[in-house]
């Protein structure tokens, strides 16, 4: 595991050997020849830390590179690569890397999402870098991106699609017309929704995510706590058809805007009509895409798999790759720590458009009632869809109204909502969801 | 345009009054405080060469910004942005920029795919960045990424539509079935493709592009003249009907791809048949993608506004913001020197599908001869679909056929083509386009 050649060599040290570390070390051995020749340099594998020295791996390498002591592991370490996930031991050992004036590469969004600014800080510190490109939509280049290539431009938006089981859960439930638990346990048995899901289809994951995102973006410190999340537990039937009968696919998307007025951000997480023809509509099954609005660029899409060993081991290698080039070439490392102030508003603040979709009662003048109860409340309507009402009887005859608006705040929706409950014409809201793109 | 404060300022000479760097001046001056507050120093706009200071411009700075001396321009600059396009004397212009040790950041294809591995290698020497994110797929960030976060993972392939005026014109074709000369035209009135658009519909800008891929992809310098060059000024009617028939869609690909066997690369751009629910075939319009499959990764896509000024500047300023944070932490810059030789092969060597249309007798057993005169040069099919003829008469029946091949070489279909062609039950081969995507 040591070298004897004229080639510099750096030492890795690996904690974790689950499914994303076993594949780091998989590259880190099998492709070591022809790593080394594209940045001049051993990159070498010193030692994995895992609970079980003894257990068996998706990848196997000899028993001597295992170990249960992370003292030993990460001693005289270069690089640590940090993929236990959850919030200790994982800062813990990271700190300790950082202060040991190692490199750290992680992709642990939780802990990145809720500890992320002592991290950062303490890197800037110890003028070391730390890199976390595998903690947002998996393989997707995507923070490097944000950071580096955008630089000179100024981020209005991202919207992300960040988060694969539900992504395919949707998917299942748009295309086939399956239920929402029955999609669920397809994905289960297909591997891509875990047997306790609730992080997943709650939007907890999507939200750690974007609170990643959003630091980026906006040079702001956010965290976890800070973002507005609604799950797709929830979305039903009704909504699935409502939306597509008004050209609309449902995503649960993951959303970080800056606003003017109130200065600030908002950060939400939440399921969103998207028009059939926008680029995030077309991302199927498990997969991820980040789509970014810029004032200059206009919008970009990053697409790729969100998950799974070997692709996210890519984004892992990415970090270890830069940080091994920026080591061989000397000169300091770049740090992340925030550089202004800006406020995270509230979820009222923000505008969207919405569709609303009513039970009334099937006769002349409900349409009018309805529409002037928006307008009433600087709510316009962009267009309306009449379907007739399987809960509509000789008795009292119903139909279903679905209202697509134009842009309106949060909170002018939940004012003009309530008052539509009101209306004697109204039977029952049966349906709300906000609505973005073009 | 010099600065008395203590916040360090890095000087920027700019090279080109056009389009894009009307909007680079635009954002260096308009935005200079929000820039300033991200990274901690003043980027100082020292001076424009242009070649007609008095010429008007879509964003205008005072006069004394333009200069049609190029060395005043040059002269204490740190960053010089060289945005005149073509080879001389932008060659020129930057080596000498290199040899007074500015850093350069270029957007120009041209003399990148023909020039690279000099310019690259004196900025290298001079220990000096050269950057060139804008210099293909426009805004897109991909060289980075392809640089950065993919250097620890095997590109095997990218397939990229990297030409916004060709994708227009395929795009019309498509979807409104008009012919190449009315799309064209139509393109031309809205400004998509220029008056004499032969280096768009040749494919040579896509050419110069997919050399700059490859390079950063493989690690190896490739030039424009070693790309096979195909253009849309062929592709037909009945080339579109068949795609469309089959679930595919016509796009002009760029592709670099590695072989194993024998080593090397092919570089190809040419019409492609990709099935319509490729991530590509949902490009639209004048937007640009790039499509990377890599080893670990599997596949990425990035997407977004190919060319328009303020877009591109984008990229410009990326590339110009990280070689301020870089100059102000210090340490030397990162260069681009091919670290490999790798062959370029003849696209003999690619391997690829196939759709072949052909005219045949409307009489039975004449799928039969076909299907194993294919056969016979080891070519298999996939699919077959046959529509009525519209040269059809009651003297000679016939039918069209087009047929989907599986994989197969180069060569090999070349000898199937001629084969085929010998037939006495065919009269014609109408069109043979390659097909991509799985």
């Amino acid at each position: 595991m040591t070298t004897a050649s004229d080639t510099p060599a750096l030492n890795i040290a690996l904690l974790g050997g689950g499914t994303v570390g076993s594949q780091v070390a998989r590259i880190l051995t099998e492709d070591a020849a022809s790593l080394t020749g594209r940045i001049g340099a051993e990159l070498n594998l010193t030692g994995i830390f895992v609970r079980n020295p003894q257990a068996t791996r998706d990848f196997q390498l000899p028993s001597e590179y295992y170990s249960d002591d992370v003292d030993e592991v990460m001693d005289g370490a270069d690089i640590v690569v940090e993929l236990i996930g959850g919030i200790e031991p994982a800062r813990e050992l990271i700190l300790k890397a950082i202060s040991q004036g190692a490199n750290v590469v992680t992709g642990n969004k939780e802990l990145l999402a809720t500890h992320g600014n002592e991290l950062y800080e303490a890197a800037a510190q110890a003028g070391v870098q730390l890199s976390f490109e595998a903690s947002v939509a998996g393989a997707i280049p995507i923070l490097r991106p944000l950071r580096d290539s955008l630089s000179g431009d100024k981020i209005t938006r991202i919207m992300g699609i960040v988060n694969g089981t539900t992504n395919y859960i949707l998917d299942q439930m748009d295309s086939t017309g399956a239920s929402f638990n029955d999609a669920l346990a397809e994905a289960q048995r297909l591997g891509y929704a875990e047997a306790d899901p609730a992080a997943d289809v709650e939007g907890q994951d999507a939200a750690a995510k974007v609170a990643i995102l959003a630091h980026l973006a906006f040079h702001a410190p956010f965290t976890l706590d800070q973002v507005y999340t609604e799950g797709i537990t929830d979305v039903s039937d009704l909504d699935h058809k409502s939306a597509a009968e008004a050209g609309y696919i449902i995503k649960l998307l993951a959303i970080a805007e800056q606003l003017e007025d109130p200065e600030g951000v908002v950060l939400r997480v939440h399921p969103t009509l998207l028009p059939r023809e926008h680029p995030l509509a077309s991302v199927r099954g498990a997969y991820n895409a980040v789509f970014v609005e810029a004032e200059n660029v206009d919008e970009l899409m990053f697409y790729g798999p969100g998950a799974g060993g070997s692709a996210t081991a890519s984004a892992v290698m990415g970090d270890v790759m830069s940080i091994a080039k920026r080591r061989l070439r000397g000169g300091p490392g770049r740090t992340h720590t925030a550089r202004r102030e800006l406020e995270c508003l509230d979820i009222g603040e923000s505008t969207t458009r919405y569709m609303v979709v009513v039970r009334a009662a099937d006769a002349s003048g409900v349409l009018a009632k309805v529409a002037g109860t928006f307008a009433d409340h600087g709510v316009s309507i962009k267009s309306m869809n009449q379907t007739p009402d399987e809960a509509s009887s000789d008795d009292e005859k119903t139909a279903l109204l679905a209202f697509i608006t134009h842009r309106a705040k949060e909170s002018q929706l939940a004012q003009t909502l309530e008052a539509t409950k009101g209306l004697d014409v109204v039977n029952e809201v049966l349906s709300v969801m906000r609505v973005e793109g073009k």
